[in-house]
């Protein structure tokens, strides 16, 4: 009996280290469940909805590089569609598997539950398209083919894949043994060998030169190679905010977060007065550039993004990231520059009485972290302040910058401790996030994780405040909830909760969540309106930016 | 000065009844926001997630008529989508107001956060159309146009509509005054009398006609019509599950819930027994017809649908469903014929000190409703033990039961109760549903709403033990939630709160619960298997059906 689809799709999946899926089960569905839940070398991983899930499938891929979702036709898959967009956008490959009426059914073009009514069954399919980097629609007869192609998709492009299984699909045997996988994007060696003599030349030509380590360093496994080249070279290197910890920040050659003219004067004085800047797949996003005020001169600008590499104005596609910084690693210049030193927040800023305000928490935050912690920044003020703390060494900044969809923390944070339990998982989110996707809570206790949850409860959507022409309008007021009752409802009965107004408070929360041995949740209560400065000054600049585009 | 884009759209909202608007507030969307927010005749009702916003705009419609939604660019309509699918699927007009950055930012192609990066704007607005009815950017030159063409289709198809705001171009005066409101559908004169005459003479010919009561009856305004026709004729009707209460279930012409091969033969053999079957506005659904075992044999069916009328086999295309019912109500004959008296769940059957089981919990539910009582049943077993309780006087019963988004009955009641806060809104919804979307029930306090509550807990999705192969599967199984614990941790600290495992315990929750004057949460602890007849009916034959589709 030769191999099944669901076969074929289950061994694949695991050869390339997919083992956990997250999701929501469901009647079109069940032949996946069923084969996830079956497989002794795979885990079913219950969420509460699917927005959650694939929120949750993100924070996982951040740490392991992919993961799975599972969702059921129609309700599912679109319930997930917002979360799968945000992988996409902030490259992370998710394979989102989607159970389907069987293709009987779809022929028969019956009125079935999940669907429009119109006996139409390729809606979502297309629907999903431009989220997606390649989807397929899986039958006996092409389910070999299109596993390959949406495999080696994910791998190369580094963005979520569609396959959608019609359960009458999932037993019927393939029809033969024939290999179609496509070829994995190569650098061509001519462009390779140009770009790699040109960056040379103009590293060598500059009276200065500084890397800006992009996100894509992290997303495409390319650490090792970045810390390659940075050491070789002594090239000194400033991150933004959507790369945050895309390198190490206790690295020697850090010289901080580089904001454009919002934040660090002395970083965007360093940055933008080198003479040659290595862009190592960073954007250029609003939120990454101060809100678009980070200026350097292209024809000083080098780019080495994941297919194609950008010196001054000219193009050079076909040459893969990987082979530019192997490359640079040997044929740049060892040019050692001395750089501003990176800053943290400094010491907090207050009375053991006092009301808790940024000046304080933002600091003694950035001193609650340990080496090697999880940190996930929810979208919003809350990680708009922690962005310009220093962080330990192996530790890691997680944050939705290009995005930004508020809700998707909590529930990535769960999906990251379930990657590296590990590790300390630490959650910072604001309450108006966390109200979207909070039950996603209950899960971390299914999986014996204890993370540790600061929800900060300022009384409503702050950075919409921030944003918007009159702070106090309604629309920014969220309900007022109970916030440290929330674990034990959710089934959390052991955690340590505490809620905080003072900063002799937020000291005794802090010390029981280092020592107390369970998940931990704190509720920090803070003014309205009290931001950090980068939220404050990005607010006023962003009501700018769009005010001016109108 | 001339009226304004954003101006133009408040005001011709309001003309046509839409008053409160459900969502979540955005940076993009702030023009929408701020419009809603300071327009007195105008209510903007915060949600605490896009999705819940979309469900409760859902509900609300299905009191009111119509509704509205607001959300921001990407990240927000996205996580709406499955929301919108189901009102388009289900026949609820409902305008999907979305936040949009401005047209010179989208000129620029710059790189914005809510973006896919790829300086692209309109993916959304694409990707959204499968699940509306029409939909526009609006611009100061095509508004006044668009909007009329948007609120006409959504008046006439009675679906959703999207209309994306580029904030630029709220403040926009508007270049003219010209009316472009496309006419709405009107039924042909010729064709509609001779569908008339052909239902009358195929009426007056048979020995015996029945009438199906469908859901377009009440999603189209059309409740007086039909009982007019009925009361002339005195024809007998039964519905089907998605229809249920789309007429009064105590008019005396009542048989009862027609559900194919699986429930209530007594109205199954007076049906299909009928020589003509009279099919006002009700689809052939999975879950419509009992897993399709409904058969009627099609030369004996006349169905009148929104826009055609179907004779046996012949289709009337440009038949207005409201005309085709004005004119049977004089055309037709009186002719009435006695059937089956419908019935209800009979006497709950259990000692009080026995463990709660559906024989019990069903027909004690049907008990406790009263004249007018919104219910709100989510889709699972809870909606499939209530389905054949028999509703009293103007109460109305709401269920997804073509789009069965798990998830969609917690916010949908509270849509539903500030829709009709003078009447009881009662939520009937299994645990695994309620998870999905539980933080919605805060909403409830912060508009002094009072609804009564009860979540089934049966420890984990029990449809889905019901339909899938190993019942006891993990991927069945959820978070051991502290249900009753929750409206305190949401605010709602007032509310009374009762978990009950007993038969004793029931009734003296459904005790208070008629007298407390609170809100009211009671979790109502059943055995992990222990479903209603037609859950478990169901369950089989959606299995057999799907399959025997393998």
């Amino acid at each position: 009996m030769s191999q099944t689809v669901i076969e074929l799709l289950m061994t694949r999946l695991k050869q390339i280290g997919v083992t956990d899926v997250f999701g929501v089960p469901g009647d079109f569905s069940f032949a996946l469940n069923d084969a996830i839940d079956n497989d002794p070398d795979m885990r079913w991983i219950g969420c509460t909805n699917e927005l959650n899930a694939a929120y949750a499938a993100d924070g996982y891929a951040r740490i392991k590089g992919r993961s799975a979702l599972c969702t059921t036709y129609g309700v599912g898959e679109l319930s997930a569609l917002c979360g799968v967009a945000g992988s996409y956008t902030e490259h992370l490959p998710i394979f989102h598997l989607v159970g389907m009426p069987s293709i009987s059914t779809q022929r028969s073009r019956r009125i079935v539950h999940h669907t429009l009514g119109d006996g139409q069954f390729d809606a979502y399919a297309a629907m999903t398209k431009p989220v997606v980097c390649a989807s397929a629609i899986l039958t006996a007869e092409n389910a070999a083919c299109q596993i390959e192609r949406c495999i080696e998709a994910a791998g190369s492009r580094n963005r979520p894949v569609y396959m959608a299984l019609p359960q009458d699909q999932a037993d019927k045997p393939l029809p033969g043994e024939y290999v179609c996988a496509p070829e994995a994007p190569q650098s061509d060696p001519a462009t390779l060998a140009a770009v790699i003599e040109a960056i040379a030349e103009k590293v060598a030509a500059a009276g200065s030169t500084v890397v800006l380590a992009g996100y894509l360093i992290a997303r495409l496994g390319l650490r090792g190679a970045a810390r390659e080249l940075l050491g070789r070279t002594g090239l000194p290197f400033a991150t933004m905010f959507m790369d945050k910890t895309a390198l190490d920040e206790t690295l020697p050659g850090y010289v901080g977060l580089y904001d454009g003219r919002i934040m660090n004067p002395e970083v965007r004085d360093f940055v933008e007065g080198c003479e040659c800047v290595l862009n190592l797949g960073a954007i250029w996003s609003d939120f990454n550039t101060g809100a678009f005020t980070a200026h350097i001169d292209p024809s000083r600008m080098i780019a080495v993004m994941q297919h194609e590499v950008r010196i001054g104005h000219a193009v050079f596609a076909n040459v893969e990231m990987r082979d530019v910084l192997a490359g640079l690693a040997t044929a740049l210049p060892h040019k050692p520059m001395a750089g501003p030193r990176a800053k943290g927040l400094g010491q907090p800023k207050g009375g053991p009485d006092d009301p808790i305000t940024p000046d304080y928490l933002y600091p003694r935050w950035e001193q609650f972290l340990r080496p090697g912690d999880a940190v996930i920044a929810e979208t919003g003020t809350v990680s708009m302040g922690l962005g310009f703390a220093l962080m330990p060494e192996g530790a890691e900044f997680f944050n939705q910058t290009l995005w930004g969809a508020i809700g998707w923390a909590t529930p990535a944070a769960f999906g990251a401790a379930l990657a590296a339990p590990e590790r300390r998982t630490i959650l910072f989110t604001g309450e108006g996030a966390h109200q979207m996707t909070v039950q996603e809570l209950g899960q971390f206790g299914l999986h014996g994780l204890k993370p540790i949850v600061f929800c900060l409860n300022n009384d409503g959507y702050l950075i919409e405040r921030l944003l918007c022409k009159n702070p106090m309008s309604a629309y920014n007021d969220l309900a007022p909830w109970n916030y440290t009752q929330l674990p034990a409802a959710f089934g959390l009965t052991d955690w340590y909760c505490a809620k905080v107004t003072t900063n002799a408070a937020l000291e005794q929360a802090l010390a029981r969540a280092e020592t107390c041995g369970t998940g931990t949740y704190i509720e920090v209560v803070m003014d309205r309106m009290a931001a950090s400065p980068l939220a404050q000054k990005l607010g006023e600049s962003i009501k700018t930016l769009y005010a001016s585009a109108t």
